[in-house]
């Protein structure tokens, strides 16, 4: 094993890690990689839907996970769930910019409420553990051709984004009030198996994969001429595994993607082209759509190499190619 | 009449304007501003202490206001309360940044999900009004000697100054996604008559007036060297009434303060000098307050000036003598 394994393996072996939200696209893809490291994981969900269930059966692996339904949102739960937490990832949450100003109060409610409470029930701790939150590049807006640092001016242009916002000026002000320490990781377009088929009003490249091993027409608003940067689910947890034990990474607001950037449209064609099925239409933008998209969006993931040595590995080709194989198979 | 305030009557005459907590220190100063232009007023506010209505009833002096007892939490009420509405000055919300962290659920609730819940009720109309949101120079932060303008970075210290922050942008995003107009007015440190007594923990003006005509010991903490921009509460209300109709202000954020600034501890001296009561005492700064205190503070005004022509026209020393005054009147 070489020294930086080793290092992480002493951060978390034997060490509970609270995963919120734990059984979602981020989460089944974290629990095993936690598992692998020795750490014992107490996940909970407030939904326990059949087929995340069954996902989470055949990551675990027979290895033990404290699982519980519960809401973050729920003040005494939270106490309760952060009893001996070493560190908690907290992934809860409901994703989707089109979606927030469908439902803005709900949003509201699920992606900032929960997380006030979760923090209130961090702050009288004595020695609070470290907690690590998953933001979004959607906190940026619209940015146009250039590397977006983590020092861009926020202004998202969706109702996440600017809850994910909100989110993590309170980790902010709660570290500088009473000691809460934190790490805010914003993923770009994060994707990889284990998002559920039913969650597909976020995760394109999850969504057009489904598409096409189902034979379905992948729509493109407007051409999809539209940059984005893609991300590996297995490199965004290799980000939170750095983020949780790293002492580097304490206080720090990271970008996590590639720093590359690629046409939705070529996405579309390589997945068609690599899954041998489906085929992709052009339809101009949805009212919707239209009013949350952000253009052009690639970051400048320096920070995070030159902190953490944190980088993206998987290229992008081999990453779909890997990323088909696995929905045939987990979907079948 | 000048043709500037010719053009201003012409704006409101006849026309409705919706004020939520308009029996608050900003409301009462507000209404009969309003009425004086020949505005009608409807006021909604969510409490109805005894004080504040008989304060009403002395600003309006006998000239009809509708008053509603509610809150814009309410969904159907916000409906009915918008109906026939020109323009919404929405005052409604809870001030004070250290008793934020000290009530953080509740001060989200109140200062975050009734403004959303108003935004909702505005969205779907055909032509919204515009809305006027007295936002806070606490979603700055942190600034320290130089004067601040609207593109400083806000990086609020409490949750006060954060819900103010996401609650402009939502305004930025109502408006680019369903064309709901706004005025942002960032506020400095209003001073002046009509703050209830009982409302003490944010006004520090008004505080140390209340304190010095009883006769009571202004508490200054750490010496009262911070500096802050005063602007009393004539000139605020003058800020509103341009926004409320001038057309350069719609989407807008803009600063409402003096541009000046001066430290506690030489306002808390002219104030026992002019009243002629009071004394000082100064002690070490109590935990709660040093979390959210931001230092030295003042704004550069020159946006609103340039845009609008509105100047901070009250000059400090005259402004406290006439609060001196006004609450001797209002308190006895």
């Amino acid at each position: 094993m070489n020294p930086r394994a080793a290092a992480r393996e002493r951060g978390f072996q034997g060490r509970l890690v609270l995963v919120t939200g734990g059984l979602g696209f981020l989460g089944l893809n974290l629990v095993p990689a936690l598992l692998d490291l020795g750490a014992r994981v107490r996940l909970v969900n407030r939904s326990a839907e059949p087929l995340a269930l069954s996902w989470l059966e055949r990551v675990t692996a027979g290895r033990p996970v404290e699982l519980i339904r519960g809401d973050i949102a729920d003040p005494q739960g939270v106490h309760r769930w952060l009893d001996g937490a070493a560190v908690v990832v907290n992934l809860a949450g409901e994703s989707g910019a089109t979606k927030s100003l469908q439902q803005a109060q709900e949003d509201m409610q699920v992606n900032i409420a929960g997380h006030l409470n979760l923090l209130d029930a961090l702050r009288p701790l004595p020695a609070p553990p470290r907690v690590v939150f998953p933001s979004s590049r959607l906190v940026y807006g619209v940015t146009g051709q250039t590397a977006v640092a983590e020092s861009h001016p926020p202004q998202p242009t969706s109702l996440y984004g600017l809850h994910k916002l909100t989110v993590e000026h309170y980790y902010r002000i709660y570290r500088q009030s009473f000691g809460v320490p934190f790490v805010v990781l914003r993923v770009t377009n994060p994707y990889g198996p284990y998002q559920l088929p039913q969650r597909r009003h976020y995760g394109i490249i999850n969504r057009f994969i489904m598409t096409a091993i189902e034979g379905g027409t992948i729509t493109l608003f407007g051409g999809g001429h539209q940059l984005r940067d893609y991300v590996h689910v297995a490199d965004v947890t290799e980000a939170i595994v750095c983020a949780c034990t790293d002492e580097r990474a304490e206080g720090q607001v990271l970008n996590v993607g590639s720093g590359a950037s690629h046409s939705l449209r070529s996405i579309a064609e390589q997945i068609v082209e690599s899954a041998g099925t489906g085929r992709i239409e052009t339809v101009p933008w949805p009212e919707d759509h239209r009013k949350v998209e952000t253009g052009d969006f690639f970051c400048d993931p320096r920070h995070i190499e030159q902190l953490l040595g944190w980088r993206a590995r998987i290229e992008l080709t081999a990453g779909l190619r890997d990323t088909i194989a696995r929905y045939r198979e987990l979907l079948r």
